[in-house]
């Protein structure tokens, strides 16, 4: 039975989850995993109550609680009801999504585990933005990757930004941060995955013609933060390097759109 | 002979085309065509002087005057050279970039304009969002689509934000606006454009099919804006409707990113 409790005093500690929402972003426990893991929105909290990540508490208007109806089945934690100010006040700005949903962060999982039984991986090296990182993630959900590898320098991908720009599917694609980079490359290797590692690099071979011989290979797709691109030692790594064709005069596309058409064609070659 | 002329008075007039940029940025009269427009950072800047759009001035720090060196050969403007903190308390806030330029709005180009000479065009509707409508400037260039054409409900791409996301391409790759929507697609089809309408309807052809048999052709794509997508009216006046093939469970891509793929699919087929 959905245990629903309307709250009328901003100040109620119950919505402690979701106090000062705006300073809780900026907390620096987040990226270290001590933080919660906030949903926005119906579609987003949908996503988190079919992820691995347990729901501690709901905060929504009643207009919400209705839409979201029987996907509350089985909730064990409290939806507290208030209205679009009370909640405006406690989270320090007006929602327009009128809905937010806490979690604890559920035990990291390893490279190892989220390469099991995947068949097209992405590996992200310096992605230190959140909108990319959750942009990757929602482009990955949408074009078959099974999972995503998280080498040095990349955001936390459970931040409240990425997981918004993610659609909620950095709660639900596996991931996996390398615990020795780029050494754990060699994990994937072990499991006959093989590696393409984007460049701008104009003499190396197409995406197109690259993906299109492996067909039958489990493949990881190795992407690099714009700009810099992948490091010299993780292009090393890799077994070949790929590029997309680009229009003369033109610099490299954003992160997350390289690794879309990265995705698109991998995806394609499939069908 | 460049005209540098130092400026140690935030409050000097000669920098009033640069002012509290954030909140000329919300003037309603820019999206009418009255604002400026607004170059930031050296690739941007650089980009507007090699565009259609004619400096009125430059303010920069001397180490962004140094960056940019010959490419200000022959700039009939003013380079107002000042301080990071002189230039903070002109525009409103510390600009990293360290260099902007004003121009006014070029003439707009018409539908028949843009495509003269184009084999493949991009046409939006609905695109509101100022990030969205860079990066599709952004994703055009690099993946040689020739102009981009408006519909009805895009946002302005001469907005500071959308240039600058756009890397300045919004200033290089040609657009209009059509005059009468939908009723200007007509203009394409006289001009022997096939007209390929993206939509998520899982039952219509993919990209690739569509594409791969217009090898031969000038092609538009229309893309709608993320959620609604094309009216049905639109979609109507359309000679095929596409979709790219999206993972189960899934919703559909960023527009951008959406038409990214468009992009690369065309491009790919022409190789």
């Amino acid at each position: 039975m959905l245990d629903v409790v309307d709250i009328t005093d901003p100040a109620d500690p119950r919505l402690d989850d979701f106090r000062d929402l705006n300073s809780v972003d900026r907390r620096p426990d987040l990226p270290s995993g001590k933080g919660l893991v906030i949903a926005e929105g119906v579609l987003v909290v949908q996503r988190m109550l079919a992820s691995r990540f347990v729901p501690r508490a709901l905060l929504g208007t009643d207009r919400r609680l209705t839409e979201l109806g029987t996907d509350l089945d089985g909730l064990a934690a409290p939806f507290y009801r208030a209205t679009a100010e009370v909640m405006a006040e406690a989270i320090g700005f007006h929602l327009n999504r009128g809905v937010l949903a806490s979690a604890s962060r559920a035990p990291e999982l390893t490279v190892a585990e989220v390469l099991d039984g995947a068949r097209t991986v992405a590996v992200l090296e310096g992605v230190n933005d959140h909108e990319n990182l959750g942009s990757v993630f929602r482009n990955a959900a949408g074009l078959g990757v099974d999972a995503v590898i998280f080498g040095s320098g990349c955001a936390d991908p459970l931040y409240r930004r990425a997981v918004r720009v993610s659609m909620g599917h950095a709660l639900l694609v596996p991931f996996a941060r390398a615990a020795n980079w780029p050494a754990d490359l060699n994990i994937l290797r072990d499991n006959d995955f093989r590696l393409l590692a984007m460049t701008p690099d104009p003499t190396v071979p197409t995406l197109a013609d690259a993906v299109s011989g492996l067909t039958e290979e489990r493949i990881a797709i190795l992407v690099g933060a714009e700009g810099p691109g992948l490091k010299e030692h993780t292009m090393r790594s890799a077994d070949v390097r790929v590029r997309i064709p680009m229009a003369r005069g033109t610099d490299s596309l954003n992160v997350a759109t390289a690794a879309a058409l990265a995705f698109y064609e991998r995806d394609r070659s499939h069908r």
